[in-house]
Formats: C-alpha cells, structure tokens, sequence
C-alpha cells in the first residue's frame, strides 16, 4: 500500500544527523541493574523529596482554586511564583530582578533548547565549557551552532583561551557557563575568574548563559557573585527547583531582560503555550508554606557527607595518579585517569565488578577547536548512595583502575 | 558598562524575524474585561474541570510512590498512561497502537513543535488547512518552511487543491491537518474527503499530521475513521487530555511509528528531558479511577447545547448573508461576512458593545500559493459561556453586524 512510498529517513531534516544521541542514557540503562553501585546517574536523593509537603500543597491549591489550576494560563508562568524567585535572587544574592524578566520553563533544560532557539542559526559559533553539560550540548546540536570549546581548569574555565577565542572569532554568540559545582566536573569558578570572565565579554556583543542549577547546594564556602552581578543584561540566567525540591515537578526558568525575554516568550509559546501550571502551583504553594531554607540544608548536610565518604574512599582506594576534583556542592565530581588509560575500557571491567560511572569522552564537544580528548576522565555522582556504599562502589572502582594501570604500564 | 556593547537584536537567530508574535495574546488580553462577553478564547469550560477527583488521585500517587512519582523518569513517558492511551485508541477507533509507538508532551503544541523539529528544514514545502490552527502556524515557523495552504471546504479539506499542490511540487514534507471539529473552522473531513486524502498522499513520500484535540467531543453523528486508518505509518496521529480532562496538566501525545519515534525522543529529550512526570502519574490515576466516557460525555451535553444556543441565535440576529460553519463537535465555529466587510474592523467596533470574537485573518498562512484573504471571517468560540450569554452576546455582534452592512453597501 502506501507504505511503498513511505521512506521516513529521506524526510528527516538535517540537523536529525547531528544531534547526538544520547550515550548516557545507554549507560544509564546498564546501570539501572539492581545489583550494580551506580556512579553515573545525575539525579538527586528522593529521601529528601517532600513528599508530605507537596501531598498538602497539592490539596489545598486544588482546594481553593481547583478550577484555575487547571486551565490554561499564561505563557510567562504563575506570576507569584516568578515574584517568590525574583525575591530569593535579592535575598540570598543581593541582584535587582524583576519577576517580568523571569520565565517559568519545564525545567532548566527547556530554557537552554528556548535560547539556542532564538540566538542560534546554523554556522552561529558557541562556546560551551571542556568538558561540559551533555543536555547543552545536545540543546544546541538542534540549531547547528559550530561549537566552541573553553579549558576547565580547577578555579574555573581558562581565561586565557576565552579571551583568545573571542578574539580569534570576535563573533561569539554565546558563552554557556556552569559556575557553581559544574556538571560534570564539579568545578567551580573563583571570584578572580568570574571577574576575568567579565572583562573578557566586556567589550563584545556577546550573551553569557549562566546556568545554575546546583548553586543552592554549597557544603563548603560562601557563594560566589553571579557572573550577572559583573556582566548585567550580558548574562542571561537560568535555575531550577529539581536539585532542591524535585524534578518530576519539571519546573526551571530564565531570567533574561526586556528585549531578550519577549523573544523567549514567543518561542516558549510556539513550543508548548506554558509550563505545567498545575505544578507551579504546587510549586509556589509548597515554598510559600514551607521552611525551604531548613530542607536545602538537610540536603547539603547529606550531600556534603557523601561527597566526603567519596573523597576518604578515593584516597584510601584509587591509585595515587588518579586526579579528581574537589567539589564544594553539587551532586559530581571528576577523575582523570593518566594518559593513555581509557575511561571507556575502565567502564566495561567496572561493569563486571557491578559498579558504574560515565566516561568523559561525551561531555567534549567536537568542536573546531578542539577534537577528541577526554578519553582518560570520567564522572562520579555523590548524591544519591549512602557513604557505606559510596566506600564499597569506589572500592570496587580502585581495584579495577589499579589492573588498567598495570596493564598500561 | 558592558552595555555599550550589548546590542541583542543583532544576536537573535534569522528564524526570530519570521515566528509570527500572537495576534491572539492582544485579542486575549482585551476580551479579558469583565464586562466583556467572549466568544475570543479557545478555552475549555472549567466548570467541567474534575477538580475533587484529580485531588483524590494526587493524594493517592503521592501517598502510594510519593518519591518515584516527583523523581526525574524516561523521557518517552509514564509507561501505564501510554498503554492507557493505545488501549483506549484500539477501544474506540480500531486502531492497532504499540504502547512504544506514544510519546507523551506537553500538550499537543509541544507535539507540533517536535514534529517541525524532526522534519522542517529552512525553506522545506509544508501544507497547512486554509484557515489553520495558529499555533500549528507559530511552531512550524520556528523551521523556516515554505508553508502552502489548503482551502477547507464544509466536508473538510479541498482534496483537488491537495492533489494539484503535490503534484506541482512533489515534494512536500508535511500535510497537517485537523480533520475533526478543527480548530479554528469547526469543520470536519467527510469519509470521502478522508478516502480522497489517503488516495492523494499514497503515491508520495510525505507525512500528514493527524492533529486531533477535539475528536472525543462530538455531539452529532459518529466518529469518521482517522487519516491513519487509510495511511498507516505516513499519518502521524496527536493527541490531547487538555479539552477531555484539563489543560493545566498540560498532557498530550504524538503516536509515530519506530523510525519517527525514535528522532521525537532524541528532540523531546533535548527539549525537556519528559513532560511532567507528577502530572503524569496524576492525569493516570485519574484515568484509571474515574469513568471517563462518563465524563465526557456531559461535556459533550453541555457544548451541545451551547452550540445550538449559539446557532439559533446567529440565525435570529446574524444579517442573512453571514454563513455559518455547523460544527458537529469541539469548541469553534466560523463565521464569514459578505466580501469587503472586514472583521478586524467588524472587532472594534463589537469591543464598544462588550461583545468578543477573534478575527479570522491570522490563521491563513502567507503562502506562496495564497496571499492574503480571510478578512472577511471570524472564529466564534462556544464552550466557555452558558445559552443566554451566548444568546446576549450573538445579538450585541449582529447588531454591529447590520450596520456594517448597511456601510458597506
């Protein structure tokens, strides 16, 4: 019948062949036996989820004003909800924003795919951080960028080579940035590199994308200023609620000015009307009746002992040339193996030995600038195994890197 | 500061420059006055909204898997509510539907937009009904296409104009339609224009969209079998619990066989990871707990007889020489004015009588094949206000009605 005619593949638009695949959700899938310590996941503890909390947020938004939650709304988002955020940047950030210049998204990953939507053409050349958030990258595939890639070093992304790309190309469109506790290297910037950071965009027409998602999750130090306090209406943010509450409530958003929001309101429109408003109505109602400061803080306290009992096992067990980063919040941190030992080989042992983690190589762009590398690093997600755990799984970990490192040498 | 180098319209990507801004978000916000009646919204009436049933099934998700249901889940969907939604398509239409051929968004505007995603490249040929839903016109328009237009007749679509604009071009990616109650017509495809639909894509290589939101609401008649029954897997079906149950779930579908399905995940994962997983689980319990036909079958009653309310009216107070489209289901009907009688200005001066509607131009696309027209009609919306309401509200609008008539002759 029709189907003689029918040839799907010919119909698929081109940047289909370019959008990676996603390599994770392999991964994950392998790990997800319940027999395997899992290193690779991302996502936060459900023990800390407030069920009981949203259970009671839920019934009484439901209760006094059940037929308005659930109709249509606005395309912006439920304005007390934008006017809590707006008020907890001031609070805890000292930044002037008003809740006009915030966008409720379906979490931070629908506001990357709404900005590369509206600043990307195809050719556009992007900066993403080496390595960086495997979500940003396959976001902005879609609108055929020609990426870039900046160095991560341990006090944030390398000045030098941004200031070097910048001016190499002078038309950059945009930086995308995790400051605070990256996924996945679990770096973060230092005070003296945001400050860099800044003079580097200074002087060109350029937007920063400051995504901050874990920012909240700080077990060790004080926050650090936004890259927004430095660069103003240059720095377009982002946050999300699904590290510090919980993500199947699907609720992120943007923070951007006038010009750049009216924009990400009309493709934010054309991609789905608005964000679930029953949710962010549950949202709003859970954080407005809720001590959230106090539930942030048992999250980190937890986070904070299992990045530790992670730590204390990586020394105890992993050979001494294993390098890895120290994170001071956040859910990951990063090991880079010596030269020549591939993460990929070390995740098929690891997988015997029922333990998992992912291998770096994705989270590196192919980029003009930059092709190949990561081969030798991978990540390892603290957030959601107890320490006894944690100590077993790296363990288990050590004794398979010590055999690579044997084999190697 | 950095703001002397900050120019953002010079940043924003080519597509920005073509989305068309919502014409109807201004005629929203001015219907919107209280002491309007309107016939403007495209919404679903929220006295129908089951407000203590959806309560009871949150309390219930949350209560029985309070920490799965708020974790994050597979980007494809809640597993028992996509073998809810094949279950119930083998139930009422026939349809043989793989639970692994639904993929759950967020609402069916999210479906359009991973559709244009997967197949629109810039300047690529796509057919939309003439008048089409603006929110098929806003998303598509994000890919740059070539959009042409086909005229709708009262038994659906003009399958002579089809057959001449596939035969002209050859290769058109896209045929999206709304074959029953469309939005914003309230027209629907005949059997025999379905029939002549299917004979017309069979010698092509070419997609239609089956966009159906409103195909539960019928009032008169049975249901017609969908354009898949004819086409297979070259009809990709859509989906909605947005008119059925409640929009601020904000839940839809895309039903596409294996090679389609497989490019939607890779953009629903990069667009948002999945759809709300909480409204998810709620919108099953729901589902599973309540008698749903039930359900919609007083909706159906109710906009029954808003309809007839709104038809006899019109045929009380409408100048005889408006016609009226007679829908047998969904929300809308369409009403066109003698030619030269222009419903943008037939608006202004309704607003003076607090009276609404939307004015028919904005849903015809600029097309290369079509410019132009549509001027002289105009969508009524029937769901959102009791009979005598519509009956005041039809009757203030053939008011202005007759003296531009008069004017214009």
């Amino acid at each position: 019948m029709s189907n003689q005619t029918f040839q799907p593949a010919a119909l698929f638009a081109e940047r289909m062949s370019i959008i990676p695949t996603s390599f994770i959700r392999e991964i994950l899938k392998v790990a997800a036996r319940p027999e395997i310590i899992s290193f690779a996941g991302g996502l936060p503890n459900p023990k800390f989820f407030p069920v009981d909390a949203i259970k009671a947020a839920a019934d009484k938004v439901l209760t006094q004003d059940g037929r308005g939650t659930l109709q249509y709304t606005t395309t912006e988002g439920y304005q007390p909800l934008r006017e809590y955020i707006a008020a907890r940047y001031k609070q805890k950030q000292g930044l002037t924003i008003s809740p006009d210049e915030i966008l409720i998204t379906n979490g931070s990953q629908q506001a990357i795919d709404l900005l590369g939507k509206i600043f990307v053409d195809k050719g556009n050349k992007i900066l993403l951080e080496l390595p960086g958030y495997l979500g940003t990258i396959q976001s902005f595939s879609a609108y055929q960028p020609d990426f870039g890639g900046v160095r991560l070093n341990e006090d944030g992304v390398d000045t030098e080579q941004l200031a070097h790309l910048y001016a190499k190309h002078r038309d950059i469109k945009l930086f995308s940035a995790i400051p605070n506790f990256q996924n996945p290297s679990g770096t973060s910037y230092s005070t003296e590199v945001r400050e860099r950071v800044a003079d580097v965009l200074e002087s060109y027409n350029t937007v920063v994308i400051e995504d901050d998602p874990y920012g909240d999750l700080r077990f060790i130090g004080t926050r650090q200023p936004s890259l927004k306090h430095y660069l103003g209406e240059k720095a377009v943010m982002m946050g999300s609620f699904s590290k510090t509450v919980a993500p199947g409530l699907r609720l992120g958003w943007i923070v951007a000015t006038k010009p750049i929001m009216e924009k990400l309101v009309v493709v934010k429109q054309a991609a789905d009307l608005h964000s679930n408003y029953f949710a962010q109505r549950v949202m709003h109602q859970y954080l407005i009746d809720n001590d959230v400061d106090a539930h942030i803080a048992t999250i980190c306290k937890a986070y904070g002992e299992q990045r530790d009992a992670m730590l204390t096992a990586i020394e105890e067990f992993f050979p001494s040339e294993v390098r890895v980063t120290k994170p001071e919040g956040g859910m990951f941190l990063w090991a880079t193996l010596p030269e020549g030992v591939v993460s990929m080989d070390l995740f098929d042992k690891a997988i015997k030995q029922n333990v998992a983690f992912v291998p770096g190589k994705p989270f590196y762009v192919e980029a003009d600038d930059y092709r190949g590398g990561g081969e030798n690093t991978m990540r390892l997600n603290f957030s959601n195994a107890d320490a006894a755990t944690i100590r077993e799984g790296i363990k288990r970990l050590g004794v398979v890197m010590e055999e690579m490192l044997v084999a190697v040498a």
